[in-house]
């Protein structure tokens, strides 16, 4: 992580993949509504974050709505807010060593942050889609995917962060309850991949539990053999 | 309300504007089959109102198919009918001060609207993506969607509306009983936020409802522990 | 119609707007895999349709994919074999003087087919997209889509046809079982906005089945109140 | 299978070709985070076959992302390691003759293939859709989809897939469990309408399922007439 890249990557070279990245998961309905932020590492030392500024549809996104800030969130470049949010995208690339760090908000997540904060998370095993997460080699791996009660206390939501990401030191991704999820990757591409297999995931298990539910009904249905 | 803008908006831009939404809000699903209409103040005193014309297909919606619209409802400028809940959307803007007013028929909207009819609205709270409602600063927010029953004598429907609203102040949105949404904006940009944010969270509404009535089920099944 | 349009519509207006209208329906999944077919009438008398080729893919549906046929079925001009299916279009032409025909093979015409085929058909009343279907004027209209069980035989299925669309005159589509919809319109314009209107319809009538066992199943579980 | 076609296919022609196939169905959502993998014969005797490389993302696939391979799964021409799945496209081409194999990771594929493991397999029947798998020449088909166990050990899968394609000779597809479905055809263009057609089919089933359940469900409710 000390060890800069040959070729730096430059600030605007992220902001347009932000952008793009922006209007390809509006289309998917994962940020509807200004919802969610994006954020690539421009340069580790200092930290320099690129970041999408508070309130843009990401439809539209275009790269002069990327603001860069440095580690405490300030803005050093670029006009507008950067989101609330932004303390948890810098505790992530501080925790993780992250390139990137993408929220996004989607009905599967909200919905399964919900259902599975009682206890503090949820497994997802056995599908093959978990190779899509760095380091993972055999369909058999078990994700453990932590959900963090909502707060909109910042200074304290990261604080617990700080411990849940401490606590799962190999977890890819987390949730928010009935907020959404976030993930993160070396590069905005292993980023982007993260995205879309944890959004994936959290789609199958909960239409997988579902259609469970209906067969266990089926076998206790008075009548049925 | 009173104060102009510094910058006068043009005609020609608010309806270059409302068939960009229409398209977008086509392809999400939002306006099938000609249905739903779309309108942005482009004067206050006295009201010019611009607004989709009766009958056009959403997805192939263009800038000329926007009619002007005075208090009346009367056509000021362009050719066609306006919508016969042209006089919904005047009273929208009357009542809220609002400079857009935006209608959708999604599968969403018409089901939740047949469902909470009988108890005249539904809550939603608890939801990160009430923050994206105007004025709303935290999930722990109560939002109070009003159900209208539906119904083709526009003067007795708009006369209910009225009602509805000045009885819920701070309501951000109605629905119309297995017809669709309406919400609304300072500006066309938030008017777009509030219908995304609004599809979003009824959506995640439904679909939790169905999570949680397996969840009830499992636990009352017979041999269950 | 017997009197002509003033302006005569050509064959390759027809083909034109018919490729988009594929490739657009093909977008929102009514047409995967080259199934359904799409025909506009291009002259009454005698009766020249233009009508999708046999096992085209409807996602890059062209011009030149689309066939004139007679009333007989017969290729008066372009190169490929027409759906046998045409025979049910030549039908609907001629019993209800329609400008075109336009068949899509979604999910949901597919499930709600099979489920309502003992009855014959389902009714669909109380919906405002309801007034999208040509001379509807009120939500509190009653809609019977007739369902037609499935047959590879087609002059018996143009047979049976015949008489579900005498003997339901009014109506203004229907499925044939486990296979998918057919509408029309006076226009390509009107028949698209029945397609949308009908697979709206259909796709809100299932899913609000879906949500309203949960209500009843609620009510009987033991232990509610 | 021996005699070659008229006109060469060249490798420049089978690589534009799948990539476009891949920025397809990523927009259909069944390639998330680099999922699947796409394969055309370019010559048979001796095989020459491109090939997706492994970690690319579908949405935004290029022709120079494939790779050729022959029949031992070498690279042969372009930059990239090959899917470690090559190996049963190189087997299906083999066991059937195919022109392309096609594999994609939806939802339903991986939710069906879960459920139906245990019987090895799902019978779909009764639907026209059916009639889009190459040869079916009516919807009273039987089609069986095999499931096969999921493994990471490939040479053991492939010998596995080799024993159910020759269990199973008029099978248009198969299923890993909890991973994804694979399918082919005499050319690239077969081989995309037999992923939408089997694709449909198992979104229809899987909601059929649910559907029917519901109505099994309102008979032996208590109180229910």
């Amino acid at each position: 992580m000390a060890i800069l890249p040959v070729m730096a990557i430059t600030r605007s070279d992220v902001a347009e993949r932000l952008a793009e990245i922006g209007r390809r998961f509006d289309q998917r309905g994962w940020m509807l509504g200004t919802s969610g932020n994006l954020s690539g590492v421009i340069e580790r030392e200092p930290l320099r974050l690129a970041i999408t500024a508070s309130g843009t549809p990401k439809g539209e996104l275009s790269a002069d709505q990327i603001l860069e800030i440095d580690v405490t969130g300030a803005v050093t470049h670029g006009v507008g807010v950067p989101s609330a949010e932004a303390r948890l995208h810098v505790e992530v690339v501080r925790a993780r060593g992250a390139g990137a760090v993408l929220h996004t908000h989607s009905i599967w997540s909200t919905l399964l942050s919900d259902r599975h904060a009682a206890t503090g998370g949820l497994v997802i095993e056995g599908y093959e889609m978990l190779k899509g997460l760095e380091g993972v080699k055999t369909h058999e791996h078990r994700e453990w995917i932590p959900v963090l009660e909502n707060d909109q206390d910042m200074p304290r939501l990261a604080g617990r962060l700080q411990e849940v990401l401490s606590r799962n030191p190999t977890c890819h991704a987390f949730l928010l309850r009935r907020h959404g999820m976030y993930t993160w990757g070396d590069s905005l591409a292993q980023a982007v991949r993260h995205v879309e297999i944890v959004e994936f995931l959290l789609e199958a298990v909960a239409r997988a539990d579902q259609l469970a539910s209906w067969d266990a009904r089926e076998q206790t249905r008075p009548g049925h053999q």
